[in-house]
């Protein structure tokens, strides 16, 4: 088995998963696949690949050459694979769908206390020399209704993140969890959740239906001072009515971890050149929002998740054996 | 009843004590109580207080010349009262002993948590238009065995959430609470809680016998990349020591509400002026050391508390009732 663009902080968990097989050979480099870096997995019986640049159909081609067609992506999107040219050469390909729910939950958790706290004016006042407390004052988390839109896997760690403080939670969901609905967490409308909390967070999968859910109307609906979080999909709201909430003072805070016009400005580097987007560069030096590039999910556990399931994943593939979480490409 | 130095942020909870109580007349400034503006309080039966300015016996005594001898602090500090005066005045002085034990666990909690998510790192990258994620990754705060050292209200809260985000917790105090030590919780030494812990931190007073416990001889028996974290007292940690931990990397990040030498710099706007104290000055600026001016009690709850305790406390002490929280002046 051969692995690209191997990272530094995933080279640990590759050699943890290395020394747990000794009975396969495995090889890495930090380069991009590529139809060029193709012919490094020589003699592989498969890859373990992740990557923004795009799986072509000259660099499956160069993997199929050389016999090689069991690929195993370390991350969820194969939006950048070639699936009808992996489909046409025999392609079977795996991702991994979950990395680390509380990875996300976690951040969404810490970055809400933070709003809560003032801690952008705070640490700025602090940095600057200007070591007086007053006026900058912080909620307590305790004191606040916690709102929650979606309770899968991570809605269901930012709650109970969220209870640990001892705020009081609600949920809503169009699919009800039996256990939460027992305990009584679910309001029966968004209207209900949206009028009761002080604190609304996301996490539910985009779709059509729920696009720009979080807008002049919704907002409309809610609490004064209530705090917004999205670390979930940037579509999810729409950010000039939320712009707007905030300069008018309904809207206290926002977290966003995902914005909708993201693909091409987030993890990329902006130094010395024009900012692409002038919304988004006001949002980020707003004191009372909070911007993060999609970083949620980036942490150890949630890497060495990636790394040893596309391994485990890569592993099945070449013993013949159905792989735990295959992509679909027909 | 008459209250002095009352701040934007406490007006609201005075006018909603005055409120509850339409049989007391609540007069207040935000100028501070001094020989000069005592008589303001002129007609009072009690007043209301709280500032870092010295009750000196000059204003004790102008006070006292209006018949007025019942002083309730919104604090806990008596450090600025002069006692022999008000002993010798006949003075009856309560004060607030606890404000909102959450208010310090929360923001330790915070700080906790965006020390192992590198916040600081990644905010920065983001104020100057860096936004890649890698190499700026976290650690979940659930892979984490915290320490706490001190169990009363203050360290119990922390706890609490800490297990919310996931964390194994243990604990160490010389005074073990029943509850916590039938769960489980306690390690029977400090150097066990240095042995096994990712995260440590302190809730408990200062004493003779505990200052600078954290020092180069219990950071040596610490894991690697500990976290350490003070939100209760500056004298319980050697700056030095840590200062040379966080250099040679043993110590991965430090979590600083308080500090040892921090009477006459804390609180105070130190811009477009020397900055008093190098030692400081280098923490504040470093990437994995979040420092807080002694604000982690600054919260609307703790405030609240601070003024209905207060007046609550005078209230008793003009109708000649025992005060719930009496300062002994003895």
């Amino acid at each position: 088995m051969f692995a690209f663009s191997i990272r530094k902080d995933e080279e640990p968990y590759v050699k943890e998963w290395a020394k747990g097989h000794p009975e396969i050979e495995v090889g890495y480099t930090d380069e991009l696949l590529s139809p060029k870096t193709a012919k490094y997995a020589e003699g592989a019986d498969g890859v373990v690949v992740y990557q923004q640049l795009s799986y072509t159909a000259e660099t499956l081609q160069a993997l199929a050459d050389q016999g090689i067609t069991k690929m195993s992506l370390r991350n969820v999107g194969v939006d950048n694979v070639d699936l009808d040219k992996a489909k046409e050469l025999g392609f079977e390909i795996t991702n991994v769908p979950v990395y680390s729910p509380n990875a996300i939950a976690e951040h969404a958790a810490i970055q809400t206390a933070r709003i809560l706290r003032q801690t952008k004016v705070l640490d700025e006042k602090i940095e600057n020399g200007d070591l007086r407390w007053a006026p900058t004052i912080g909620r307590e988390v305790r004191d606040q209704t916690v709102g929650v839109i979606g309770t899968g896997h991570i809605g269901r760690v930012y709650m109970q993140i969220m209870e640990g403080f001892g705020a009081k939670v609600i949920a809503f969901d169009p699919y009800e969890n039996a256990e939460l609905k027992a305990k009584g967490y679910y309001v029966n409308t968004l209207d209900e959740l949206y009028a009761q909390s002080d604190v609304i967070s996301l996490h539910v999968p985009a779709t059509k239906e729920n696009t720009h859910m979080i807008n002049s109307s919704s907002i409309a609906k809610m609490k004064d001072d209530v705090v917004l979080v999205n670390c979930s999909r940037g579509a999810l709201v729409d950010t000039d009515a939320v712009i707007k909430a905030l300069d008018r003072g309904k809207v206290a805070g926002f977290v966003m971890d995902t914005y909708e016009d993201e693909v091409g400005i987030f993890n990329a580097d902006w130094r010395n050149k024009t900012f692409p987007d002038k919304r988004l560069e006001d949002l980020i030096h707003r004191s009372n929002v909070l911007v993060t590039p999609h970083t949620a999910f980036y942490t150890t556990h949630a890497v060495r998740n990636m790394v040893l399931k596309a391994f485990d994943n890569n592993c099945e593939l070449i013993h013949g054996k159905p792989a735990d979480t295959p992509v679909k490409i027909d």
